[in-house]
């Protein structure tokens, strides 16, 4: 089986979080061989990061012919030149050539893109974006992120920070955002800003389960939210029509710009299901603009937390061999 | 002269508006050699339209060598297919195979796209959008329209009905909009919707000199506030900047998405010069992400009504060489 392995051709995808540092191998069908997930640790200093890939790719080319690797980062990078500019909440990644670095020390071609652009490739060409020239994936997290395909590839603009769909402002007054905007999306919709608003808004629905969980537990959490609307508690459906209307005002502007074909959403709160979804496909269809309303399908990402890594590979097999994509 | 015309290639093309009926030929350079512009009147009727445009070419013919015709309609049409969905503003123009049954009748190759896309082109390829890949076209009349150049090519979505950046929501309330939505930004900065707006307002404004104009003249007009801001009218200068701002907020919203870089303004309202663009350049700047925000021109479009009648005809040239645009 090792054997095996080491004449067919793979390749190491890696998922460069703000948290985690995710790889795995893939071959050329892109079925994933082996993933790992580990804490980011020393790996925030860029230059025990090469010290450790170098030992990884060692390891791993024991068992796997490695064609090339392949890096999604969390930020302002620039695919053309394997460069970064910067990283969201890694101060130490600065202005680097990450490729020219890697290859000199490892002899394998390397690549890199933004992560969500990465999460993006797996879910246009293995997941619930298959079958689409036009396609855009909305990552809800922490941060709320976004990945374009258009007729048929990424779409870089001039600098690679595209899709930026959490910083399309839904209103013209409303908070500021940490990136200079007013109103973003992220500011009503991100992890965390759906939590508190649930927290201050529960405390006038003393009616609500959630009101008991939060008595017990101290808090509550989005996965509680969703499991109180499967109970039919009033107050929880209500949150998810609230998120759902508010994703949906700043996707209506991004369907009549752009006359998407699937729009992939991904992340924490999809784990809402119909509760997310049901209102959120309603308030497209009827706000949107006729003709884009009907060709725009909403569907839930299919790959979760390995969609990174499998579209680092994807990045590393295709620009290896320089097939546009 | 008649001569020469006759031996060089020549295009014809078509800014078919809601109410006027703009055509002009240009040489293979897309040098304009002679333009017409006359009100839509009887051609309102697709059959006395193609009975005009046989007569038209055939005029034409006897001076010029056309080697194809170029359309821009006001609405959704299949540029793949040369097919007319509908046209906003002429009812009985709908679900028509443009293209193949004028070239039955005239034995030349005919093309038609959106208007706002053949401006567009005009922009990008001749005018203030020269020198990137990645460009939009706002066109600000009684609607707001715009054109998408991404990646050096017209993006046309799934059905061509793109860049609809007067349909992208302000605000979650909002007045309701013909195209089913809400707090879309056609219905704050349309013509006539700044009109009622300024005329609204102007009554709490005695000290403006507008309110003069109005006594005079009955009513005021977009001009009179430009000529009034012109004379630092504080009420006037304070309503362009109203407007930037809006404008504005729809114009972040893209360029976070599309890391555009060059934002083309043409159309009624860029007649406001600075009194519009100072404050409309500062505001994206200040609102949108570092790197987007850096990357963007605001610039005012070059050709005001001819941009229709020449892009139409690039689309006529470009289209029969099979160029990809």
């Amino acid at each position: 089986m090792g054997m095996r392995h080491k004449t067919n051709r793979h390749y190491l995808g890696v998922d460069f979080g703000g948290t985690n540092f995710k790889f795995g191998v893939v071959d050329s069908e892109f079925n994933l061989k082996e993933s790992e997930i580990m804490p980011l640790g020393k790996l925030k200093d860029p230059k025990a990061a090469v010290l450790f890939i170098k030992k990884l790719v060692s390891d791993l080319s024991k068992k796997y012919r490695l064609k090339s690797l392949g890096f999604g980062f969390p930020g302002p990078v620039d695919f053309e030149n394997g460069y970064i500019h910067y990283l969201v909440n890694l101060k130490n990644w600065k202005n680097i050539y990450w490729k020219n670095i890697l290859e000199k020390e490892l002899k394998i071609p390397v690549f890199l893109d933004n992560d969500v652009n990465a999460a993006a490739l797996t879910e246009y060409y293995l997941g619930n974006g298959r079958g689409c020239l036009n396609m855009m994936m909305v990552a809800l997290g922490t941060g709320v992120g976004g990945g374009l395909i258009l007729s048929g590839k990424i779409y870089r603009g001039k600098n690679n920070v595209t899709a930026e769909i959490g910083h399309v402002p839904l209103s013209m007054k409303g908070a500021k955002c940490n990136c200079g905007g007013i109103g973003c999306l992220e500011s009503y919709i991100g992890n965390k800003k759906l939590l508190s608003h649930a927290n201050r808004t529960l405390y006038k629905h003393p009616e609500s389960v959630l009101t008991a969980v939060r008595k017990k537990e101290g808090n509550i959490s989005l996965e509680d939210i969703t499991h109180a609307a499967r109970r039919g508690d009033q107050f929880a459906v209500n949150f998810w029509e609230d998120t759902a209307e508010k994703l949906g005002q700043a996707l209506v502007g991004v369907v009549n710009l752009l006359n998407i074909e699937k729009m992939v959403i991904g992340g924490g709160i999809a784990g809402a299901g119909r509760f997310l979804f049901n209102p959120l496909r309603k308030f497209v269809r009827v706000r949107a603009m006729d003709i884009q309303g009907k060709d725009v399908k909403i569907v839930k990402a299919k790959f979760q937390d390995k969609a990174g890594i499998i579209g680092a590979a994807i990045i590393a097999k295709y620009a290896l061999e320089r097939r546009s994509f």
